[in-house]
């Protein structure tokens, strides 16, 4: 078989290790061979491939991002998308089958394209950790590592000046990244998008590690809204009070825990840095073994699945029961990590 | 409650940040108070108590190692040992529960205690990541992650001199970091304990790497054996051949792969380095949750009980189940790890 | 002789290992005692005094930050502040020399207390590395490693993107950070405080590296100024044409970068991450033989000198030789980085 | 002019950084062309040439290893060496000066076909940092740095034991690399080639530190020889009285330290790992500017000469500067290090 790649959304450590481990296992194996579509979707529309021979992944499981590069364009919905298209492009180049790296959206495509008849097949892909049907997905483990180790250098230089350091982290829509770099880092708190908590306690618990001669760590998640926060007013440039507005969450914390409290506050925002890199070794089994599992899955034509990881086993699932839902971080996750809060 | 900790065995990235886990959220959420027993089974038979306190475990999810210290101490048969000896050392210091942080040897010793009526819970420790009846322990995911990086290391200076690399990592009797350390640098071939592999097949790999014009990079687990190796002449100090003694397996596939292939080969011992130091953010955050998970278990009078990971939920084991026998790599690992060797 | 230790000014990876070289150094060959003010300046007038026995400096090489804590109060100037007070502290508990480790400000207080009698000698500190006097100060490699780590990993998540990536590092007033950083990170463009550069300039660097399909890495010293850039109207809060107030200098680049080339680039400040956390082997060196060096002074009675590394020997200077002006980027630096960008 | 670049000798981290600078830099600034030798002088001998364009060297600067591949072939002592075969090699392929990147051999070789006429200019490489002439040579901060990094390792699996450990690293004739890293480490000796000593005063350090509580760290570079110590005997499989032939003078020092202090003691190999993977940022700085400005050299036709760094500044200095012995640990820096021993 001729098996297509691509990888969509944002790039997230360990895509090209699932190119690789898929490109070796393939040919080696079972003697298929292997293109890759450029800019995720975009190249399945425009046809924009490349060869994937054996020489061209050498090396590549500690390469962070995707040598096939991404994009977020729809295959569906973009201009020139729809099933049809895709069929002729996979024609035209001797495509036999899809295997489609992507997240949410992307996964909720390919449904789709399999529905309409495409021998399509999917890799989880969510450096959030928030897709059903998986324990994890590749990536997450290396930007809590680099989170974790961007906090403890904060610590330091908290400590020496008796600073409230907040460090705001990735997560529009889930607290995962929060809550595992915050529970590995020693955080004072952890604020993540499932919880709100009013500015008293937060405040509460930092003034309570100050008092104790500590400097407080605060970590929230970009998509974390503390009650009675009025986003729309900030997003018009204004706070309600007139103040000037402020870039993200943790601009508006650092602000408003300096003003409560009266503790030096400082802020740090970590970014794209999240993103980027040589994958953990964890992301990179884990993203080898999916690239490795995704082909086993072409082979036996399970159209209309993507792998996932179930304790330490990797499995197929339907795309439905990663797309019902994101996968949030449960109560009991987060009355676990509160124990700790403001000790 | 009086709750008294220890930690046996060999060290351990995260024993630290359980011992944390466990007096923060006992002290807060329950009002408990702790000791700590130094050098493992050793203090309790001596009656070598610390007093933990809050303040003692400030910012320990970080450190290495473990601040009570360890040995290999055996509660039972040691002299002095035995189910009276340390009901009676408990009684005296007021401890009306042990939390065992350990190996199996150290929760078999604690399975007899309970059946003795000692209670006792026991939070597993190996870095190995040997012990049934959870999918992982901490220190595992910190010890892979310095061999990957020692690996990437050695493979650049490989391809400088076109030699082939032997990286010898821990794994006496199970191949767990060889296997996961190798596939995450990408290794041309991985010798674990639990399967024999024949010199014969292991140069064609390096000999097939090699002649594609590549370093090949061999990860072997300290216990692997080779088919013909006779271990018993190796440890009398020569070889069969009367070559002179050679140190490891590592310093033995080194030296048999230049005579066989010509290809000039180095070795490499990671050794002590892979047990030490700042645990991972998977370790740390594993390691705090089993640490409260711990106390959870000892409130609820789990006696007999050890908390283990399932997925991404942290459950309560029976001893036993810890203790069935060594957690070996199934054969579908192997064979997933090998469909990448030698090319 | 009982000398008396303080940190002054920012925190910076290092203070802690000159602690250390210095209180062990001190009592090893010379019997001397050793003390430490809290909080810099602050301390010293204030009489807040911690004994500095050597248990209390132990593995302190590899620590951030600084144990004794840090301000910025001014030894003069402050109120309580001069000459008469900080005799009467040191009389009052017994201290014989001061070692201030601080930056131009500490070290120009040092002088003038110097001047009128104090026994004080100093240890230059800066992570921008902007002391004249000494070829390097401690801090300086560490931060530059960390922002190099940084942009090593933004690379890969703008070459996923075909984005261009604009890392703001420190350096309000010198680009030693950003040339050093940028130049190791393989960086498109760098810019510094000392040398203004237009806008179009700036984007032609960036278009050219483009079109030739790679992702422009642009590295930018918080206190550069684009010419033509009103920092007065920035700090009112809108730019020059209404448009809203952007953050800093990164922010304002991005925006500019892609209004002007089309092309979708991203900001990352890298902030407090680059002076916290463990330094580096080069700067834990020089800061212990800084730290000993310190102790050598003050026992020949140097006063009014600081240590300094001048290529490989450490050396003493007068607090004048570092207080002449700012160490800035040199012109054939400039031109030695300027050769590579935009390519 | 068209330039030829070549690696000789050990790798070393930045030599891939000095090729890119090098060909960046010629290519914009004077417009020269670049090939590369193959495998070092041999690939000179046996004109085994590959073209270096932009293109092959970008992204270049954080790559361990040498893209040229290296070999310790002699210029002028191998078959079919010799300035008449150097200069027949170089005209068939139109190469017009070569730059030599290589350590104290590959320099002699260069100098003595610099006096034969051929015009060759020099980049000094050895990790070991024993090159007179210049302050620094690359690769020797990054080998200080992975070895800091696996010492503070050592030390939290040392303590949780109470075991000595003993690390070997890498210095066959001198002992810069120990040095460095073992102040780095805060170790409680350090043993170079420089300076015999005692097993007595050494087991007399490592006790006293035992005795404090401490887990004692003693650093020893592979080429150091204890007093008393018979080399021969060791080489010839036996120690004088029958005991096993041990692997180096890191397990020899283990096993002598545990049967003089009874201390329990581990011995760990840094190895090869020191000389690979990225460049640390002090590095990469360093070799792209020596490669820009060799190509600044040729230009200059400064032939016989190599570049060097004295201070912060890149200078040119005769071959023979460089050639005048080993750069030794100065006795100065010995005692210096010696005040921390043993606390």
């Amino acid at each position: 078989m001729r098996i297509g790649l691509l990888t969509s959304g944002g790039d997230c450590p360990g895509l090209n290790a699932v190119i690789r481990g898929a490109v070796l296992h393939g040919i080696k194996t079972y003697g298929h061979g292997f293109v890759g579509f450029r800019h995720g979707w975009r190249g399945v529309l425009d046809g924009d491939v490349i060869d994937l021979p054996r020489s061209r992944v050498r090396g590549l499981a500690r390469e962070g991002g995707t040598i096939l590069g991404t994009s977020r364009t729809n295959p569906i919905e973009s201009p020139g998308g729809g099933a049809e298209s895709i069929r002729r492009v996979m024609a035209e180049h001797g495509v036999d089958a899809l295997v489609a790296i992507g997240g949410e959206g992307s996964l909720a495509g390919a449904k789709r394209l399999s529905d309409a008849g495409i021998p399509v097949v999917g890799v989880p892909k969510t450096i959030d950790n928030d897709l059903d049907g998986t324990d994890y997905t590749f990536g997450f483990d290396t930007a809590v590592e680099i989170a974790t180790d961007a906090m403890d250098r904060l610590r330091t230089t908290g400590e020496s000046h008796r600073r409230c350091m907040v460090a705001e982290v990735m997560g529009r829509h889930v607290g995962w990244i929060a809550l595992h770099s915050g529970m590995s880092a020693g955080a004072h708190a952890i604020l993540i998008p499932e919880q709100r908590v009013p500015m008293e306690e937060l405040c509460g618990w930092v003034s309570e590690v100050h008092e104790r001669g500590r400097s407080p760590l605060v970590v929230v998640a970009e998509g974390f809204v503390p009650e009675g926060y009025d986003a729309g007013l900030a997003e018009r440039g204004v706070e309600g009070d007139g103040r000037p507005r402020l870039g993200g969450i943790g601009e508006y914390l650092t602000a408003e825990i300096e003003r409560i409290t009266g503790i030096e506050t400082r802020n740090a925002i970590l970014g794209h840095v999240q993103r980027g890199g040589a994958p953990t070794g964890f992301d990179r089994v884990l993203a080898t073994r999916f690239g490795m599992a995704a082909v086993d899955l072409v082979t036996d034509r399970g159209w209309g699945q993507m792998v996932a990881i179930h304790g330490t086993e990797v499995v197929r699932v339907p795309f439905e029961e990663a797309l019902v839902g994101l996968k949030t971080v449960p109560q009991h996750r987060w009355d676990e990590a509160k124990a700790l809060f403001g000790r």
